[in-house]
């Protein structure tokens, strides 16, 4: 008795179909990091359990963990403590500052809502021991310029420091044990707008002048230049308010010598980001349609990395979700177009003519045309219905006829069009060079 | 106090030096699939329990299995399982024959040795649902295109089908309870000779008559059509041995219109792969040198794939595992130079010159050269010494003096040299077009 065919719940299979856009969005990404230095690596999936617990608060629960004999297991949760395992593992293997890329999956026992898998993928990006506005800006170019080549267009990269929102909190008069609230209702600003975060910041305990300063702050807007001096005019008496509106001068201005397109990024000095780790710059890309918030996020992060080296390694990083990029894509219509990966079907006419077929079939390939051949001399209707089931756009057909006059017949599925064609010029008519 | 930082044992990082080949052996296996029509596929690496378990005897033990909440989990074993799983779940979204290929990592809890790991990747290929020679060719013809595609010299893939031996048992009057016991002394040819062959033949109750018969089939050799006809001279009599070397024969007659170099493939009537589930042609790649015995094997097997669609679904396969290859390929001295990813290194030769050593970093990567630069104005020393210790074969630098002049220092860090470059030239100086 078989058990019954079923994929774990909250995973998913990825089908032919599928696969095509997912490797499209893996490839390109692989593409423009890889121009601009990040080199590939790949950790286990799975790690001891002392590795990933302990870290995650209320989030532990989510964690797989398993055991095997006496060795005490757990899945990844994420990729960026294996990175954080790893750079204190080969010291003398990876020299910083350390720029990798990274994808596969990670697992975590999420409830299921759509876009929400518990096997998911991530490609991630980070820079490893570098503390400069440099390393950030980059993490920033090749997220603009991944996002232009994947085909999104009117995307925002949002840019704000952390620093900058704690400045705020600190020259509105907000003390520092409420400071954490102020972050929390900015974050906001996008799902309940500024009456919900003047509601929230009241509740809070904020003074109603604060509130209003904080407001009218969250909500600067306009040329990169204007925002950030007015951020600056706003917490120039803070020094280190200063210091991240300098920062943050500096990655736009990285952004502008690394020839980044200035339509696709923004400062936003409302931009909180949820993440409490992150240290100082942060960064969220934005679409606007479909509504789905953000295509992702990331930031600097200076004191995760070091965990297990027991110092700290400055880092700046990002992850995309090939899932969320595989659904908004799917929307958007972005990505290879939905022709299959196969291009040609050659047909089997008889059993004495298979070797015909499987000779042009192999001149194909070798023309580098994806070529498959009928597996039988299976009626040619068949054969005919098996391509276009398919969506093969074309089909090939050589019988006796064709054979004597060195020609074969080429039929085009999508139009039923079909014209005899000189063998030699076969290559050619399926589109192949 | 951070846990110690340190991999699962069995299980293995890969760094970039690692991956780069990880990455050539994998594209270049997706390649020739693609080209024969095969398609990508991807199912999670979490499996229901009973979906992997009740179906590998004394090999139950090595699962790795988990539980979450009520869940009864367990990682995949191989790909196979879970192709079978998705053969029967999805009977209107796929359409047999169904060519695929899948890459990834399963589990085992082997005892580590060398070369064995705990969690693995394989490249699985297989044609589901086609019964005849020529879907068994096709995989034989992708297995030698890759490893000739992979710079593999001097491999063969030897050829045989299960029903072969099955009739020379038959034929030398072993009965059926003993014909076990011949596969499994034929099978450890390579490893104890003849002489083995012969002592444990006669142990296992073999008559001496009939041991002389089968060693001297198992050293059968020669020219292909040589080599199938003493097969079929002394199987004539058997009608199943008769029709599995016609079988045979077709496989071999298609490789040869597929255009396969003939000196890539043998018939071996000897072969008989340890996997008791083949039920038709069997094949093994093997190389002489290095001595590490087959390089990976497969067959038809048209009884496991069915199992959850509780239908017989014939099927031919094969699985090219990545770390074998990469463990040969390096000691053969395969696959990509050892050159890194990074093709140039722009120097930062002041904080004033930053703009200028980016505005160059982005013109190089616009024109595909992998680039990266320095992150922080550091001493030029320490900038070269980077780029050395990464092994960039280039470092670029912009001083004062060139900008004014309108060029770029090259700097060749493998022979040391420098020279003066226009600026409009830098793409070509670097190897770039």
């Amino acid at each position: 008795m078989p058990a019954k065919a079923q994929t774990y719940k909250g995973m998913k299979d990825y089908l032919p179909g599928d696969m095509r856009l997912r490797q499209y969005i893996i490839s390109t990404l692989t593409a423009v990091a890889t121009r601009y230095g990040f080199e590939p690596m790949q950790t286990p999936i799975v790690e001891y359990e002392d590795t990933i617990a302990g870290k995650l608060g209320d989030d532990e629960k989510l964690i797989y963990r398993l055991q095997y004999g006496d060795d005490r297991l757990a899945l990844r949760y994420d990729q960026t403590v294996s990175l954080a395992r790893v750079i204190a593992q080969y010291p003398n293997e990876i020299t910083l500052p350390f720029r990798r890329w990274a994808v596969g999956p990670s697992y975590r026992g999420e409830r299921q809502q759509r876009g929400r898998f518990r096997e998911f993928y991530q490609f991630d990006l980070d820079t490893v021991g570098a503390g400069g506005p440099l390393a950030d800006a980059e993490i920033i170019a090749v997220i603009s310029e991944a996002l232009q080549a994947l085909g999104f267009r009117g995307f925002r990269v949002l840019l704000n420091n952390r620093e900058i929102l704690s400045a705020l909190a600190r020259v509105v008069g907000v003390d520092e044990a409420a400071a954490g609230g102020v972050y929390r209702a900015i974050d906001k600003f996008d799902k309940i707008g500024a009456q919900g975060v003047r509601e929230q910041l009241l509740q809070g305990g904020i003074a109603a002048e604060a509130a209003e300063e904080i407001i009218r702050f969250t909500q600067l807007d306009g040329p990169t230049a204007e925002v950030l001096e007015a951020v600056a005019a706003q917490l120039g008496s803070d020094a280190r308010g200063a210091a991240a509106v300098q920062e943050l001068r500096a990655v736009v201005g990285y952004l502008q010598d690394l020839g980044i397109d200035p339509a696709t990024y923004d400062v936003a000095p409302r931009l909180a980001r949820g993440l409490s780790y992150y240290t100082g710059t942060v960064f969220e890309a934005v679409i606007e349609q479909p509504p789905i918030g953000s295509l992702l996020g990331g930031g600097r992060y200076d004191n995760l990395i070091g965990t297990f080296a027991d110092r700290a390694v400055p880092t700046v990083g990002t992850a995309f979700g090939i899932e969320r990029l595989q659904i908004v894509m799917t929307e958007l219509g972005l990505g290879p177009q939905s022709q299959g990966a196969v291009t040609a079907y050659v047909t089997i006419f008889s059993a004495e003519l298979a070797g015909e077929a499987l000779r042009l079939a192999s001149e194909l390939r070798r023309a580098g045309i994806a070529t498959i051949t009928a597996l039988a001399p299976d009626k040619l209707g068949k054969q005919l219905k098996e391509a276009a089931v398919k969506t093969i756009p074309f089909a090939l057909i050589v019988g006796p006829d064709e054979l004597a006059k060195g020609e074969v017949v080429v039929r085009d599925l999508r139009s039923g069009e079909q014209r005899n064609v000189r063998r030699e010029a076969v290559v050619g008519a399926v589109g192949g060079t």
